[in-house]
């Protein structure tokens, strides 16, 4: 299927134009945040897209993709998932992952979310899944990963957490695409006796594509 | 208005440091750009960084890196590069590359780069490098890439460009350690007949490390 790309900054809350639309985790771009003055949306000179700029202080807000990083942490053949404690999917079934920090490293940050998820201690192998959210303005990348130990804890924002062979994956209660289309690979490559480095893009909410 | 400066969110690793630093790039976060009301920094509920967070509309102001998506082109053998006509490294030597937009592909974005800055159309194939630059909150991706013909032109963003071959690549002229990294990977790997995938952390401005 051919998509024609959508290059949109997030708008005003008046904006009516199609694209990214507000949303609580995606507020609308009222006020500028240098000098508080309300802000347009227009073009910039030099620029291919609509930005919302400051016509007080100048300043050009531009909002771009996030990166998402998480691992997929094993221990003797069983994989750690966690039972998510916090929205978005609340309540279904999750590889760690995680907003990147700045400065911080992807692989740091899929540590860090490991530990922060489910107590548990890993060490990031190789990368090996990177797929584009086109309609969430976010990348999902997943690392290799190895429990140094099989210990686990329940966090605030892990209700439950488990360690399953491959047979167990509750594969229609994951909470995103991201992490099954991962976890597919991941059980085809361990079948085949090698790991390779998976991407794809994703370009519509599950279902409607 | 008189407001006191509130820097973007601290690093975890870095917490000697007061952070990343306000700059023409990264402007400071004094107001909420939901309500306009002015921003306080302090750590949310259940978060461990802090963040500008406005307490009138209690939106919070999460920054994150951002990805920069660019490619080597290739046209027997000979690599295109362009002479920066903007700042930053303005007159300094780059692969194409640029910051990925909202609801595009890295992919994607790396061919878009390509006709802005060289009017060079570009078929983009596998990931190759891919580089966390922790002191300015940026990963710095670059694609294998064919050029479909051996066309390319200035643009407002290049005011040279060239196809040249490995000993006439200006090493002591390029713009960024990350175009200077992957053009060392590709020529080595070209060499020994196998592209890979190469990944590193750059921690320091160059010469700093």
């Amino acid at each position: 299927m051919s998509v024609r790309p959508v290059y949109l900054q997030y708008s005003r809350n008046d904006d009516k134009k199609p694209g990214l639309r507000a949303s609580p985790m995606h507020p609308p771009l009222n006020f500028c945040h240098v000098c508080g003055s309300a802000l347009a949306q227009r073009t910039p000179p030099g620029d291919q897209f609509p930005r919302a700029v400051c016509d007080a202080c100048g300043h050009v807000h531009y909002v771009n993709p996030k990166v998402v990083t998480g691992c997929i942490p094993e221990w003797e053949g069983k994989i750690l998932l966690c039972k998510r404690g916090i929205e978005p999917r609340l309540g279904h079934w999750t590889l760690p992952a995680g907003f990147l920090e700045m400065g911080e490293s992807c692989s740091a940050g899929a540590a860090r979310e490991t530990v922060e998820e489910a107590c548990a201690d890993v060490e990031i192998g190789e990368l090996f899944s990177f797929v584009n959210v086109l309609y969430i303005g976010q990348i999902h990348l997943f690392y290799r990963a190895r429990m140094r130990s099989p210990e686990f804890a329940v966090t605030p924002e892990s209700t439950e957490i488990m360690l399953v062979d491959e047979q167990d994956i509750p594969w229609d209660d994951l909470a995103f695409a991201t992490v099954r289309y991962t976890l597919r690979r991941y059980f085809e490559d361990r079948a085949a006796g090698k790991f390779g480095f998976h991407t794809t893009d994703f370009t519509h909410f599950p279902g409607r594509a």
